[in-house]
């Protein structure tokens, strides 16, 4: 990540204005606004602006005139109650706002989740960042053997040198050509006064997938955990995981009771489905069970067995 | 709109609550955050919370790293112009959260807004407050003869004192049985001890359209100018309109150039169909045209005469 | 439910039509095409139309030019895997269409779910049907005393008549009441020729939240699952259960191997918190564990034990 | 467009299956289903499934029992109406699914339209097609000088060559690396056995923006003709424009009467501003407007006269 002088002195001057309000106001998450926290090799993770904190969502659970809470043991409880039972709604009453700096090919996994505002920086109008991702050593994974969507062991030696210089080269030989065919240099300088420029709007197709992009996304606080749950998981991508990772933590500082809530019943839950709940009663009860009488399939018996951490289980 | 001393005394608490935010505040907005504006004869609009203003739109526009503004009249410039191309996205970016009290059929009508999130007031859970809308004398419309879903001439005289009285006789004996069914008063005391109650989610099934409930209402800066736009209009039904207009008017308070334009380009505009632009041209240009060479239906004629206050030409 | 000839003359109309088709057909949903399934005391349930079904599922998920099936074993793990893993976007390609008559307090609750395409009757437009609902003897239930939004014992004897009196009787003179603002009878005759009527937008507010409404209402496979798993749940109000039940069979007939997984994964399923988890651990490991060092609350717990049927371990 | 031997068979195989319905059926629509109408040099459109026709908007807005039609001149008569006055959920009433195939940097723009259900062939599963969009000569055009997004005049010469081999020599390398990386080719076969493969979730970011990607896309009537009307206007980028003429013309097919509706209120329409109505009364009456007086900005003034075709208006 680097951020331009000017882009520094900006973010400055935002962390340094000073408001009064009648809102409710969260002191944790207030201390981190605007920082442009690092996300892999060149992208980051702004929060902009926030709306609400976790009593707004006792309140509306409530329609309550005032606060809506009564003491702290109460509102907690009622958050792990509504969160435990799959209530929506009072979830939806808070609001954040994100400016995210990253790959190109994650923020097209991303925008997959429809129910966010987005406003993305346009590349029919402006030109892109010299910037690109490249994987770090460790994480040039190769393509796992298991599974068809997944990463397995990691390049080494020789072959991963190669990989490396090969998406090096690439993105800058393509961005490069986006230049010339541009007549403009990133710094927005015309390379050929006699010339004219290919459209924008046109030019941008030869760039790369691991291209830089940056967009403002606001979510409310229900729609960010579904996000999380499935970004934070370790079946997720992980150049999208890094993002998800450090927005869990600023779930942390904005909404604490609610963030333990979504660690006990989402991130480290289970869903164990009819059949499974049979097999794990008759384990409960000593009872004989294997994987033809259970009537599940080799991976949700394996799927299962690892949720509840009984290695000896796996077949 | 009669709020109990218990609900007065919450609101000024949170009235007189005071945080420092960096985050950008509207002190228009901030002068009547939590205040219960009346509304109808017993209902309300209180702004309980709100997210970003009119650089708000500008920063998202922009995917800027600071405030995003230029000069006033660049800003301005630019969300007129987002507001006349139908740019959507940057308008999502602010977020405002109402309470508002209202008659259940005009909550129907409401809800149907569908991007918007809302936690009602629940009478599975609660009891209802002894609540009914009665139209004013001169709101008390007789059925249009011209206009299958408006109101024309207002009833008068002994008709209209006969229709109010079936509505207040009406909506207290239900309410009343109401109460009787649940064996408890709306104060929460037991009628008769010996006794159980109907299930609430039951016995609420007795109480008329009219009686009031109350919710969260939550949405984004564009889809309250789709609310408004539909809602404020002259065809929309008087008693939702009543919030709308109010609504509008915390709109102006908050983002007051995006209230300009919105009244310029959404309120105080008229879509002309392409039949209807050939028309107008040739009325520019003085030549002849009438109903029937138009190809506009009696109806499209009238309206689209109205819409440029050309009375005489009205057929 | 009682059908005009009309409607019935109708109904048999769209029943007898047949046409070609190249999409994708699904004949044990067809059988019931059009057909009112009754629903409560005067409501129903009709499939209008419908896109998709299983096979539809795969070819989306797959992308793929054909059909996208390989074969039936193949087909049914996969929509098994999407479900397992909460793949939400290839059933989103299913979508299914229902004609459904149903009591306004019901239609209150049902509309909270926003995913849908909805058309209501409006009753600013016409008159309303005269009917109400009225609870059967055994469905009137006392509010439950464990539960503050559930039901307890029947109600029963002196007291249960009492209640249907009152309901009835509400109804019944609130309906005329209606009918005579209106100056108009449901069946469209006007009551006194010298009197204009009130507007119907006004009227409607004298009619109790158990008169009967109709609407059209759309959604894809995923939102209708996402609806029959909060409302065909044992926690659910019955009157909206009474329907629900009804679509969970209309889903079994229309896409068959993913009911069969919606039964298994969502219906039958429980999710078991982190804390849950460690719990069930150590139960199937025969280690003591009990409410306190489980770090469960008492209610949970029992939710817990519950879920796996453990009733010797309820506390 | 270069469809596979076994992918034309596949349609082939579609297109000959019949099925008898009772569903409304569209012939005009049969006829062209499953076919891939090319778009660009590489992609295409094809209508998969669908819902609805012009009656299922009448019926839903009707609520009716039957067809909900009366004759054809009322139906056509209502659709007309419902589009003038902005009703939206009857239009909701029907749904279309195409399968698209796509540049990428095309699918980045339209996956913006979030009411639309996508499933999208998987980069992270799957080895993309080797196929690349390079534009036809016609459309190499220059950056706008007067629209900061929009394009001036055509390349042409030398450097029109020039922009066409970077394109394609970049798009070409950055593939043929991609392999590599992969040591897969993307006819499956591999290229090094003693070689593991880069994970394909890694080796896509290689890939230039003008890679073709497909998805299967469906949307409700009401939010295609949101999209058209974005993207079949004539500033739309001309790339996305194609796709939506085409799926223009599907519309025509399926639903005429509403197609007929759009044409002339929404795709030949203009909305004319609160100041632009005062303006065009002003030009009506003979009386005397300027740009001054009218309170427009220059550019307000030249969009109203051309949207009115009075070109010896502009400035």
């Amino acid at each position: 990540m680097s951020l331009t002088t000017d882009q520094k002195k900006e973010i400055q001057d935002l962390q340094s204005q000073q408001y009064k309000t009648k809102r409710v106001t969260v002191s944790t998450l207030e201390n981190i606004l605007y920082e442009a926290i690092p996300a892999l090799d060149h992208g980051f993770v702004r929060v902009i602006d926030y709306m609400g904190d976790d009593t707004s969502i006792v309140q509306a659970a409530r329609v309550s005139y005032g606060k809506g809470t009564k003491k702290i043991s109460t509102d907690s409880g009622l958050i792990k109650y509504l969160m435990r039972h799959w209530h929506s709604t009072p979830f939806e009453m808070c609001e954040i706002k994100y400016h995210i700096k990253l790959p190109i090919f994650i923020a097209r996994q991303w925008i997959r989740h429809r129910t966010a505002n987005v406003n993305e920086y346009s590349a029919r109008y402006s030109i892109l960042d010299k910037e690109f991702y490249l994987p770090s050593q460790e994480n040039l994974a190769a393509q796992s053997t298991s599974n068809r969507q997944g990463r397995g062991d990691v390049l080494e030696g020789k072959q991963a040198e190669e990989v490396l210089e090969l998406l090096k080269n690439d993105a800058e030989r393509t961005y490069d050509n986006y230049e010339t065919m541009l007549n403009e240099r990133f710094d927005g300088s015309t390379i050929n006064e006699n010339k004219k420029g290919l459209a924008r709007e046109l030019a941008r197709m030869n760039l790369t997938l691991n291209t830089y992009t940056q967009w403002y996304w606001k979510t409310d606080l229900l729609n960010l955990m579904n996000f999380l749950r499935l970004r934070a998981d370790s079946h997720a991508q992980y150049e999208i995981r890094v993002y998800a990772d450090i927005m869990l933590d600023t779930l942390k500082k904005w909404v604490p009771t609610t963030y333990d809530a979504f660690m006990d019943y989402r991130i480290g839950a289970t869903e164990v489905s009819a059949k499974g709940k049979l097999t794990i009663q008759k384990l409960i009860k000593g009872e004989n069970v294997d994987l033809e009488s259970s009537g599940l399939s080799k991976r949700e018996w394996n799927e299962l067995m690892t949720a509840f951490d009984l290695k000896d289980k796996l077949i």
